[in-house]
């Protein structure tokens, strides 16, 4: 298997009499019959490649990328094995990093820190319209510099930084923009076009990541401007890009994109799910963080509920309100159109609540996620039982409950055994980009099969987010276990 | 041909509804297709891209260098035609440059300098040992880089630099070196090894060339540490490489290599030539510059000379003090030993003079050459009669009388039509890899084809040496014509 990043071990002949070939020519001589294909090496290594040549007296460890033809990065006397990676998914909230042994594959050590760019704007089109302002592009650019050099420091206590050879950024298409500083006018407005998809490797230093200049950036290509590296890891992930059987993918992220496709073909489509869940327009939402109700059972006229941490809860997170929502239609607090059935409001301690407003926000977002889901499916003309898997990514799909997802008509009611939590695919992804060289070749193929499909620009797209506008849906037979359920409770 | 910098023009399309590819990955995908090979866009031109596009409404002309592959240096809204190179040799007293139309391979403009090293030392070791300190390095680089600059900013009056692609460099291996701020311990003890012999292509701005940040300066290669790109671009504009017959390439410069061969082989080494005729080892010598007496003949008792700028001579130019040597030699002033027959010191004029000590230095400076020939003939069983050609570079070797050299045992006494004068073989190379992309193949093939031959370890050498310390030579039957000519004299 070629890997992406990895190390040479290689003794070189000293110069002697009559065999004055230059230091950097004889090893890229002794490199390019090894590995039998020609290697780039940049003139910043020249004196580098002399003094390590000298000191380990011809013996030399290349650090090495391939991508296409190989690059050499770093050379070092003697022979060094330890070879690392770090993996990282810019989210717009969360910042998580997997530092990787890339002799092993193995993740050794993980760290995340907030997206500090939410200080700018907790939502991304606030952060959008600042940068355009290129002084806003600036800061935007250093704050989330400064996150990822947090994570890699943390990484720094466990390895020497000369190791490190490559640095895999997994993202949407906005957080890559403001990551590499560039333009987001375009992304922002129609035809919303991207300055670039695939910016593939940069140099670290070229981006101000300092603390290894010569480290590679890899980061995820994305499709057009709303299929970001994020999800186009997530079908690599999955592996439905290779499966002769037809599977749906969906991001319980921010954005909410989805994908039904196999080998081939890859439909495309962005439900708008996400910021409901996320806390973003429920008064008393919250992230996942203490002092938030993340689960949450009615039972005998009383809730049930724990609190991350386990002090007073000052609030619910994305898992709690779906787990709320299914609780409240269940026992009957809340009817099948999503309104509270007495007054406009749910206390569940003295603090936290959740009003009919909140629940409208709600009520839309599982609707666009549940319509995006039948639309895609009916245009495809695939029965929605025909799936061979349903896989949920993104941190909020960890913690879903699955039961809680179906009764409120977010998850289709399907043999639960087709569904797969995937985890952070952007962070898997990533990760999987560090290694094998194939991954690269893969994501160009499933950029290929691609298509995606503009919902907002559908005319019947509304009669399915009408129809969904219910719990679980307007066609209570098909939801049968949702339905079994009302009945046993009546 | 395949061009090595060269401008495209072409017409991409606008982002638009279902089609919002990003805008360097639509324009690298039209210019791969363009190209039918595959192009590397460096992440400092993705914004640069996206405004030019704009701004030409997808009417965009690249700058593009090929190596291998495409790669794209800049890009210009609409259809700019212009396209510069600029070719350099850097010669250790002289930096010349051409200014080139790469459109129509032109030489438009020229300029010159001295190379401000000069200042640290005239003779390159005094640089080689001064540049043994970082701080001498850099000094020495900052000086040639300014230098260089110089030139560069004479043609931005002709032309806007945003036109100019690519920088190439002929210089010997020192040079080079110091050029580039590498190290320079290794090349000048045994076994005298330079850092890189082929250093390619390196953007502009990484050697602090930052008039055009974006072209990139190619470096002729050389061979182990003595053959200079100044040489192997001598072999390359003599054309002596592809030829079957076998013909002779001196430099008559400050190192004075020579070279003989053929399509099939090719010999070099280093014949101490230069020096003495350069003026640095006599007494009254000086550079060829105003003042300087470059011709002499001596006619009934007297001397009649010829003065750069026309003013009083204060001293003698290489090509005066061959000719003088001739003409002291064939007025038998001189014997063929190279002994003034009356006193230690001939006068030309009340100030300007030879004496005996300088003789000596210009007999073992011109024995070095002949004798080097010689070895070097007799090494591959040729005949001096059976060259193809003569060929003589250098800037000396443009004003060098070849009766005079004849008549002095420096050049060979053979058919006057076999000698060429090739002028600057280095900027005339330097021009040449600005354009042909089969130039930078050639001068691989002949890196292979070749073999340098260290005259000081052949025991045998001396003996070479000796007999070439008369004038012209011990065996007067090797020059006929010369013979002939001391015959007249009698």
């Amino acid at each position: 298997m070629q890997k992406v990043f990895f190390k040479k071990y290689l003794e070189v002949k000293m110069p002697g009499s009559g065999d004055n070939t230059g230091y950097v020519d004889r090893l890229k001589e002794k490199l390019e019959n090894l590995l039998n294909g020609s290697v780039e090496i940049s003139f910043n290594l020249y004196e580098k490649i002399y003094k390590e040549f000298e000191k380990g007296k011809g013996k030399l460890t290349c650090s090495l990328m391939y991508d296409a033809g190989y690059h050499l990065l770093w050379v070092q006397a003697g022979d060094v094995k330890d070879c690392y990676g770090i993996a990282i998914d810019i989210g717009s909230t969360t910042i998580s990093g997997d530092l990787v042994d890339l002799n092993s594959g193995k993740t050794i050590d993980s760290a995340t820190c907030t997206n500090s760019q939410v200080k700018i704007g907790e939502d991304v089109l606030q952060r959008v319209f600042y940068a355009f302002k290129k002084e806003g592009r600036d800061e935007l650019q250093k704050l989330v510099i400064q996150d990822i050099l947090f994570i890699i420091n943390r990484f720094s206590e466990r390895i020497d930084m000369e190791n490190l050879l490559g640095i895999s950024i997994g993202a949407n298409t906005i957080m890559v923009h403001l990551f590499l500083n560039l333009p987001v006018e375009t992304i922002s407005t129609v035809p919303k076009t991207p300055i670039v998809n695939a910016p593939g490797f940069i140099k670290a230093c070229e981006i101000g990541i300092n603390t290894n200049r010569f480290a590679r950036v890899y980061i995820l290509p994305s499709i057009g401007s709303y299929v970001g590296g994020d999800v186009i890891g997530g079908i690599l992930v999955s592996e439905m890009w290779k499966k002769d059987n037809i599977s749906f993918f969906i991001d319980i992220g921010t954005n909410g994109e989805m994908v039904l496709g196999n080998k081939d073909w890859i439909l495309c489509a962005s439900g708008a799910a996400g910021p409901a869940f996320e806390g973003g327009s429920i008064e008393k939402g919250m992230r996942a963080m203490e002092g938030a109700i993340d689960d949450i059972a009615y039972e005998k006229g009383k809730f049930r509920f724990h609190v991350i941490g386990g002090g007073k809860p000052v609030g619910i997170c994305g898992s709690g309100i779906i787990k709320l929502l299914s609780e409240l239609f269940l026992n009957g607090i809340v009817d099948r159109r999503g309104k509270i059935i007495s007054g406009d409001k749910v206390d569940i301690t003295d603090d936290v609540y959740i009003t009919q407003n909140d629940i409208d926000s709600l009520m839309r977002t599982k609707a666009g996620a549940n319509a995006a889901v039948s639309y895609m499916l009916d245009s495809m003309d695939v029965n929605i039982n025909d799936l061979d898997k349903f896989y949920i990514a993104g941190a909020l799909g960890e913690y879903i409950d699955i039961e809680a997802a179906v009764n409120i008509g977010l998850y289709p009611d399907i043999s639960r055994n087709k569904f797969v939590i995937l985890g952070n695919t952007s962070l898997k992804a990533a990760k999987k980009m560090l290694i094998e060289s194939e991954a690269h070749k893969v994501l160009n193929d499933i950029r290929k099969n691609f298509t995606y499909m503009e919902l907002g620009e559908k005319q019947d797209y509304m009669n399915y987010l009408e129809k969904a506008l219910f719990l679980p849906h307007t066609d209570l037979s098909l939801y049968p276990t949702v339905a079994k359920r009302l009945d046993s409770k009546d």
